[in-house]
């Protein structure tokens, strides 16, 4: 098999392009701004244009495009729903467009379920069937492996991690997204500040609330700052309980955790291994599991996009992906 | 294909045989009592001789044996970890056991992994590939079948719904069965009671609270007693809060509900289906999701059993059920 992969990541603001070999291995790559404020078709025309930078002269060398984009998106349709970071964006069938205008075989997936493929091809759990990534950013995301193959329900809507729901106090249902996710973190510090908590997180703001955000109360942990540690804890407890939800219902190998918020290493890491350990069922479910960070930089999604492909759409198992070397 | 398959439904009372055609129609069963008190060699014993009993003369017209059992056990290994209704068993090879005894493979699988095979082949789930069987009674147990394919994990030790973890107040985590499996409804009924509450239940245990059951509270809410019915409404939210967890995760066709306390009905479906509305993150998630009782009766575990070697213990797509017919 010598057929090549053209991988594109759709972001908010970064949109990115590469063609990869039949194993994976990157060939040429291209990058720009999405213009996500320019509107639909400007936004369009710019993904045209990029996938056009990186198709090689002879397009029957290419057996299939994958798209990273931002969910809620139906993988099964290739209709993106209404990604909250693409202004205009509202049921768009830009598996049907890009089709149309190259006469490929395209495939989309969410940000977080094309993560999951990469770091299971070429990341932190490569070599293993039963994974469970985590993205924790501006949201929190998720992507399963269930034996080899892509979790991705009936309309493509799997698996949104963070909107499980957790009840937090008396009744109250939350979500894992609404009490961890970087804006939970940085609005719960926010609500400690107003309070008069003693924090030096008042010298790193400087009277400006708004700049508070999560990477700021995660540089005030590493300093030791005892707010900014309990914040982080917090947050390490609440996706902790969420891996227990995954152990019992998948029994996986590996979580690998990526995201933003994610690169405070142990400051989260430990308080999530800790709930890990004392709210699992039974220790059969943590034998042999490994909690890592991603392993996958900036390249990511475009790794993942082009395992998408190569899976038809996560339809093939994974060892398609070793077959290919 | 005209290969014969033994079904084996080994309870905590009931030890139950069956002999199923290639087409899972039942062609001779049996049944008797577990003797679980007698001891693990005793049961063993019988469990060989109740397999006797629906062994057709010719043995190599058999393809293999299916034995649903209560977990927690390793389907991949085919070992009984530790039973609470079978005092002494403690990592029993019982997959072993049976394969040197008979000379056949042997695929074991938990009581509600099974169920959740015999409803997607003979019962409520019927023709869906996106399947999650949930069972409330004494415990409260699921099975998923993901894109047509039994979820089991890397030990086999998937999928434990009950046993998710939620905060029920201010930082206390419980679990979905310690909240509203049948136990939790009658100890809640208990300290109802206790504190005085003004309730039909004080006349139907008669002054011994110790008879007062999930039964009992479904009987007295069936009579239009508040309490009761503020019971198992308290029940229905929390699976129903379990189930938008199963609907984010695995975007599933269908939610399968069956075990003894599932047959108080719509006092428990009607708020479980409220609580799936208030708290789905998209309506997308609940479109054409139907929510419906189990259809199978006391056979489900038969049934599932053999639907559980004819798919090789959940490792073949379930599509394999078809073609047999």
């Amino acid at each position: 098999m010598n057929k090549e992969i053209i991988a594109v990541d759709l972001g908010g603001t970064q949109l990115r392009a590469a063609r990869y070999d039949a194993a994976l291995n990157q060939l040429t790559r291209e990058h720009t701004l999405t213009g996500a404020d320019d509107g639909l078709e400007a936004v369009l025309a710019r993904i045209k244009a990029i996938i056009s930078l990186v198709m090689p002269s002879k397009r029957d060398r290419v057996e299939g495009i994958g798209i990273s984009a931002p969910g809620p998106l139906n993988s099964k349709t290739g209709v993106i729903v209404s990604p909250p970071n693409l202004p205009g964006w509202h049921d768009v069938p830009l598996g049907a467009i890009v089709e149309e205008e190259f006469g490929l075989p395209v495939y989309i997936g969410n940000d977080a379920n094309v993560a999951a493929l990469a770091e299971a091809s070429q990341g932190a759990a490569q070599g293993c069937r039963h994974v469970c990534y985590i993205t924790v950013s501006t949201g929190i995301g998720s992507g399963i492996i269930c034996d080899g193959r892509l979790v991705t329900g009936q309309a493509g809507l799997a698996a949104e991690l963070g909107h499980i729901p957790l009840i937090v106090e008396a009744g109250q249902v939350s979500s894992v997204e609404l009490e961890a996710a970087g804006p939970a973190i940085a609005r719960q510090a926010r609500q400690a500040l107003a309070a008069g908590e003693n924090t030096n997180l008042h010298d790193l703001v400087a009277g400006d609330l708004e700049r508070l955000d999560a990477r700021l109360v995660g540089k005030a942990a590493y300093h030791g700052d005892r707010l900014a540690i309990d914040l982080l804890a917090y947050a390490g407890r609440i996706i902790g309980l969420s891996i227990v939800t995954l152990l019992h219902l998948f029994n996986p190998q590996i979580i690998v955790i990526g995201g933003g918020v994610s690169k405070t290493g142990e400051l989260l890491f430990a308080p999530i291994r800790q709930t890990v350990r004392d709210h699992v069922l039974d220790s059969a479910f943590t034998a042999g599991l490994r909690i890592e960070a991603a392993a996958l930089g900036d390249d990511v999604a475009l790794v993942g996009a082009a395992a998408l492909a190569a899976t038809h759409g996560g339809d093939l198992d994974i060892s398609e992906l070793d077959r290919r070397f």
